[in-house]
């Protein structure tokens, strides 16, 4: 049987979601430990994750290769995988990427919205590419086994960063553009480039990214993935909900002004509606998983395509992208 | 055949002394990552290893588990292993023990010469004994696999070191008070609270731990060993030699001073001898394990007891201490 696994939340976690996660199926998760944190605050939120593994250690554990996805399953827990939407752990030192790595980082967007040392994020003006430190910082991600994210960044930085860098790279939480024109959301060229060498795409279940937003129908989200999946192959995409489950307005804010800005940035809501729109009603939190899969079977995918969707496509992904580039000889 | 280890060197590092790690048989180095650093300088100190690792990788490479001792035999390199002096990296916060213990660390002294907010070091004059923190921590490095060293600290704090800990601690380099009664040697009390609880000491070579300092003989080296064998039993001992090859005088400053203090204090130097003292004759740097060896078995130790003083000894506290005290059950 293949895995469920969701590629991106960001929850307000605790036991009770914890919970959720394996009443959904979960296999895997991988979640958000960084928006704007330094280093120090990164590792901070690690320990944090920590006392949650101490805590609740039949419930999660922390996922480091794709072989723990199996470890979840055969032991009924959930692996949770770190990742980072903005490289602002790495501060100005590449070293820090195989320190990152090594502490259980697995993916990490090189912009998140803004303009970062190292790609454009896709509210900027203008989208210059890649910088000089992104294409080092690239080249050892692709040393180490750090995915690179793309799912905040412009443009013309993300197709770039599918032909620079040369391990597959991902955008782990969007939808097709065609679909709903959300600056968010990936046009087919953006997504051609990350296709075509190997990368992938999970689908958001953020209101912000839907078609009628928090109205959108699971039929019509399916629609979305068919078509998306007519246009590129249904191997090159999986979830990633960007749940934001339980989380208290104030976590938008941060997410996106962080300490950027004296002024208020509404990103994708307005000033009059400030905060976390609705989940649409079939995907409240980790217990709606099902209902995704149902719409897929019901929309005309084939089981194995299901199957690939729903995580078994992530698992192929997490297998090959996780681990050195080239072994050493004690591996 | 049994490993040759070296529980303790802070050389300054190059490839010329990698090489010497191999011409000397030396299967696992314990080295020092850390005196008086904070934990982002201890990652930097980290990533300056990371860089070594991906440079000479035919010659060295990141030692985490007892197992890795036999991949370096298997692969004819050295496995280095990482320890602090200080407990300064995990500053005040107990999520650190953790955190470093992921990057690698595998010992770390509760205090180095001074009080630390953990325990006294051997230099003060008074000692309160473990402090409130110090037990939150040393349960902390019991539940991972940090290894508590007690090298630098004062008697008190290391007998209630040696009791309170549930796992074996270690004084990873000194020799015997009784032989040698400089302040960093141990009396048979201590020695005799850490092995009791199954605790291991390394002797070291550096020259103001020997009598007769730089002129001290193997032979009498040897003697001292056989008599700490004979006290408390050979299983219990190993090499910690305490290799500073190479270093500028200004280590040596760093050291002792650290930011401490403005004023310069010269530990176990002096004013008219401040730097780094010769190396006796017998042991110049790592080529020279051959002849400890040599002197193990001319002084009477059996060939069984020669190899665990050589490495077996600190193989097998390996291999029971670095891993977690409860494994979860996903490992």
């Amino acid at each position: 049987m293949s895995p469920r696994i969701d590629c991106l939340q960001y929850a307000n976690w605790s036991e009770k979601i914890f919970r959720q996660m394996r009443e959904g199926g979960l296999d895997a998760v991988h979640v958000t430990i960084a928006y704007h944190e330094t280093f120090r605050e990164t590792v901070l939120n690690i320990e944090r994750w920590n006392r949650w593994f101490e805590q609740y250690p039949d419930l999660i554990f922390q996922g480091e290769w794709a072989s723990d996805i199996d470890k979840a399953r055969d032991s009924g827990r959930t692996a949770i995988f770190f990742g980072a939407q903005n490289p602002s752990p790495i501060e100005d030192d590449i070293g820090l990427v195989e320190v990152l790595h090594k502490l259980g980082l697995r993916f990490m967007q090189l912009s998140y919205n803004n303009q970062s040392l190292l790609a454009t994020g896709c509210y900027e003006a203008e989208d210059p590419g890649i910088t000089r430190m992104g294409r080092q910082v690239i080249k050892e991600m692709n040393r180490v086994g750090l995915v690179v994210d793309m799912s905040h960044s412009a443009d013309r930085s993300t197709i770039e960063a599918a032909e620079i860098s040369e391990r597959p790279i991902a955008i782990t939480h969007a939808n097709l553009h065609s679909w709903q024109p959300a600056l968010r959301n990936k046009r087919d060229d953006v997504l051609r480039a990350v296709v075509e060498n190997g990368g992938m795409m999970g689908f958001s279940l953020y209101p912000h990214h839907l078609r009628g937003k928090s109205d959108c129908t699971v039929d019509d989200f399916c629609a979305m993935i068919a078509t998306a999946a007519e246009r590129f192959g249904a191997e090159h995409f999986g979830i990633g909900s960007d749940l934001c489950q339980d989380q208290p307005d104030s976590i938008v804010e941060w997410m996106r002004v962080g300490r950027w800005s004296k002024e208020i940035d509404y990103g994708e809501g307005s000033a009059s509606a400030p905060g976390f729109p609705p989940q649409p009603a079939w995907f409240r939190d980790n217990r709606d998983f099902g209902n995704i899969e149902s719409g897929l079977r019901k929309t005309g995918f084939s089981d194995s395509e299901v199957a690939g969707l729903m995580g078994g496509n992530w698992r192929r992904f997490f297998e090959t992208n996780f681990i050195p580039a080239k072994p050493t000889p004690d591996m």
